[in-house]
C-alpha cells in the first residue's frame, strides 16, 4: 500500500469497547433493548445541567460574526480566565488565563501535550489498567508507552515500581485519578509518594519528568477529595475535559493547564501551543468555549452516578462478586470469575451482559463495568450477573 | 530544551498574519478604530445565516444526552449522507455517506489527509503563492513541501513546471481553489490539464499521485463555475469546511472526501480515520454536525463581499494598482509599487493600511488585501491607498 501504514492501522484497528458497544446496538435491535446490559461505553448518562442550555440560548443573542468566528488559538482570554479563576478559587492557586490552554476536549490536551514533551526515543510511564487511547497518543508522538502496573489490590500507583521503571530517557508519567477504567481516587499520601519518587529519580539522572495529570472524571467523586496534583508536584500539566462534569462529549471542549510551578512553564505552554496548531488544532468549538465560561462552576450532577454505583455495587456483591469499591468515575472494576477475563466476557455476553474485559486496558483478570446507562438497566441486569455467578460455581 | 523542539519552534513564530491583526488591534485602540485598515484576516464579515441560529435553536429541543453525546468518529451518519446528497445534486455524483468523514474543520480535514497519504521521505507539492499552514502539516506528516510557481499573470497552475517537480517521491499535489491567496478560480482546462500531467507522471513512474483539493472558498465564487474536481482526476480527496460559507470559522466543522473513483477509496478513508484517532481528534462537535445536516443547502451570503470586490477593485484600479481579478474567494491580491513587498507594506502601514505582504504565502512582490471587512472599512480606506501610489510617483 502507498498510504501511510501506521495510520491505516490505526483506522483499521477496531477499539474493543467500541465493538463491543457496536455489538450491544445490533443485539438490541435482535432481541429488544430491555434484554441487553449494555455497560461497554463511558458516554454520560446524566444530561448536561440547565445552564449548559441556557448559555447556549444566550450566545444565540450575540452577533453571529462575533459569536462563531475563531478565537485566538489558546481560547478566548475570557474563557481561559474565567477556568483559572475558578481553580484559584477552589485549589487556592493563583493561576491567570496565560496558564489555561483551551483545547478541543481531552483526547486533544493529551495529544498535544505528548507531542509538546517528549524528543523521538523518549519514554512515557502509564500506570496499567490506563486507558487504551493513552498508547496510541504516545507513540504518534514519538515516544515509548512503559506499562507500570498499579499496586494491589489498592490499584493505587506502585511506587516501588515506579521508580524501578524510570529511567534517563523518562520523559513523562501519566496519572489518571479519579481512574478509568478502575474507579480508585489517588490519596494524597500515594501522589506525595510519587512526587517523591520523580524527585529524586531527577535529581539522580539529572532530568525533568513531567507529571500528566489527566483529570476528566475530577468532579465525579462519592464523598472523596481528590488532591490538586500540582500543589503536590511542580513539573505537572493538566489535562482536563467538560465531557464527563457537564456531559458534553460530543462538544470538544476541554483545556491543558500550565501551572507556573513548571520551572519552564512558558515553554511548555509554548510547545503546547505548537503541537495544537502543528496537528491542524485551530481553536477550541468557539460557541462552547463561551458556555464554559458561562457554566464553569455548575456542579457535575453525580447523584444518579451515585445511586447507580449504590445499587450495582450492593447487587455484585450479594452475588458473590469481588469489585474495587469506586471512589470516583461511573466505573465498577469487577474480578472476573477465571483468569481469562475474555473468556468470562464471552460467558457473559451468552447472558446479554455486556462490560470492557480488562484486556482492553493492559491487564487480565478483569472487568469494567461502566454505570453511566439507565438504572433500570442495572436493576434489570441482576438475575443475569447472578446466573453468570452461578455458572461458575 | 528538555522540550520538543519543532513544536515549541511552531508555538513561537508568531504568523505573521496574526501578528498584522494584533497591530491593527493594537493601533485602533491608540487612533481610533475608523482610522486604521484592517486587510490582513480571513475572518468572515457577513454573519451566519438565520438558517444556522434556527438550526441551533431546533437541537435544544433534543434530549441533552443525545444532542452533546459523542457521534461516531466518522461522524452522524444522518450528517453525513446529508453531505453526500447535496454533493450528488450538485455534481451529478453518486456518494454516499460512507465517503464522508466528519472533521474538526479544514485544518483537521489537511492535517489528517496528509497523515493518511504520506510516508517519510514522500514530497507534496503546492502551487505557491499558497496558504502558509499547508507547509506545517506537510512537513509534521513527514514529508517534503515542494512550491512550484503559479503561472503568471494567471495565477492558474503553471503544468509545465509542475510536470518537472513531479518525481517518484511525489505523493499528492494540494490546490485551493477559489485560491487563498489570489482569488483565482482554476479553470476546467486548468484542471484537465493538471490530470493529464498527473496521470503521465503516474504511468511513467509506476506511481500512485493525490489531488488534495482544499475547497473551503468553494461557494465564494462572483459569477463563475468551480469545477468538481473528482470528476476531473479520479484519485482526487476533498478538503471542505464550513468556515467561510456558513461563516462559522471558530466552530470547527467540516469534512474530507474520499470519492469512490478513488482506486485505493477504501484503504484512503481508513487511514485518514487511523490519522484522526492518532492526532486526537474524537469526533467534529457534535451540535454543529446536527447544524451542518439542517443547512447543507443554505446559499452562502456572497452579496456582500460581491459589493466590496467592486468597491476595492475599482478603487484601487483608478488610483493606478495592478492586481488579478478575483473570481471567488475575499482577497484582492495587488502587485507592490516595488519590488520589495515587506518595503511597500511598511509604507502602507505607515499610512494605516494592513495588507499582507505575499511573503508569507511563498513568494515576493504582491500584497493580499481581505476584503471580509466592513464596506465603510473600503470607502474610508481609497484616500490612504491614492496616498500610497502618489508616494511612488
Amino acid at each position: 500500500m502507498s498510504l501511510n501504514q501506521v495510520m491505516y492501522d490505526y483506522g483499521a484497528q477496531k477499539s474493543s469497547i467500541r465493538e463491543i458497544a457496536a455489538y450491544a446496538s445490533a443485539r438490541k435491535a435482535e432481541v429488544g433493548a430491555g434484554n441487553v446490559f449494555d455497560f461497554s461505553l463511558g458516554n454520560p448518562s446524566v444530561p448536561a445541567p440547565q445552564q449548559v442550555t441556557d448559555a447556549i440560548r444566550r450566545c444565540l443573542a450575540l452577533p453571529p460574526q462575533e459569536l462563531h468566528g475563531y478565537t485566538p488559538a489558546p481560547g478566548l482570554p475570557s474563557c481561559r480566565q474565567a477556568v483559572a479563576e475558578s481553580l484559584n478559587r477552589r485549589f487556592g492557586t493563583a493561576y491567570s488565563g496565560e496558564h489555561v490552554f483551551m483545547t478541543v476536549g481531552a483526547a486533544a490536551s493529551l495529544s498535544c501535550t505528548f507531542r509538546a514533551l517528549v524528543n523521538p526515543g523518549d519514554e512515557v510511564v502509564v500506570i496499567s489498567p490506563y486507558f487504551p487511547e493513552y498508547k496510541v497518543w504516545i507513540e504518534c508522538a514519538g515516544a515509548t508507552c512503559i506499562e507500570v502496573p498499579a499496586a494491589r489490590p489498592s490499584f493505587q500507583p506502585d511506587l516501588d515500581a515506579l521508580a524501578a521503571a524510570v529511567t534517563e530517557r523518562t520523559k513523562a508519567v501519566v496519572i489518571n485519578s479519579p481512574n478509568n477504567p478502575v474507579g480508585v481516587v489517588y490519596t494524597e499520601e500515594s501522589l506525595r509518594g510519587l512526587a517523591q519518587v520523580l524527585k529524586d529519580a531527577e535529581e539522580r539522572l539529572g532530568t525533568a519528568i513531567y507529571l500528566v495529570s489527566d483529570e476528566p472524571y475530577r468532579e465525579i467523586v462519592y464523598g472523596c477529595d481528590v488532591p490538586w496534583v500540582p500543589s503536590i508536584y511542580d513539573r505537572t500539566v493538566v489535562c482536563y475535559s467538560y465531557s464527563k462534569s457537564l456531559s458534553l462529549p460530543g462538544e470538544r471542549v476541554g483545556w491543558v493547564l500550565v501551572p507556573p510551578t513548571n520551572p519552564e512553564g512558558a515553554e511548555v505552554f509554548t510547545a503546547v501551543a505548537g503541537a495544537a496548531r502543528a496537528l491542524g488544532f485551530v481553536c477550541a468549538p468557539a460557541l462552547f468555549q463561551r458556555v464554559i465560561e458561562a457554566c464553569v462552576d455548575v456542579p457535575a450532577d453525580v447523584a444518579a452516578y451515585a445511586e447507580n454505583r449504590d445499587l450495582l455495587t450492593s447487587g455484585l456483591a450479594e452475588a458473590g462478586y469481588t469489585y474495587v469499591e469506586p471512589d470516583g468515575a461511573f466505573y465498577l472494576w469487577v474480578q472476573a470469575l477465571e483468569s481469562d477475563c475474555e473468556a468470562f466476557f464471552r460467558r457473559a455476553r451468552a447472558l446479554e451482559l455486556l462490560p470492557v474485559p480488562s484486556t482492553s486496558f493492559g491487564c487480565d483478570g478483569w472487568v469494567r463495568v461502566g454505570y453511566c446507562v439507565a438504572r433500570e438497566t442495572i436493576e434489570r441486569s441482576m438475575p443475569a450477573w447472578r446466573a453468570l455467578a452461578q455458572s461458575y460455581r
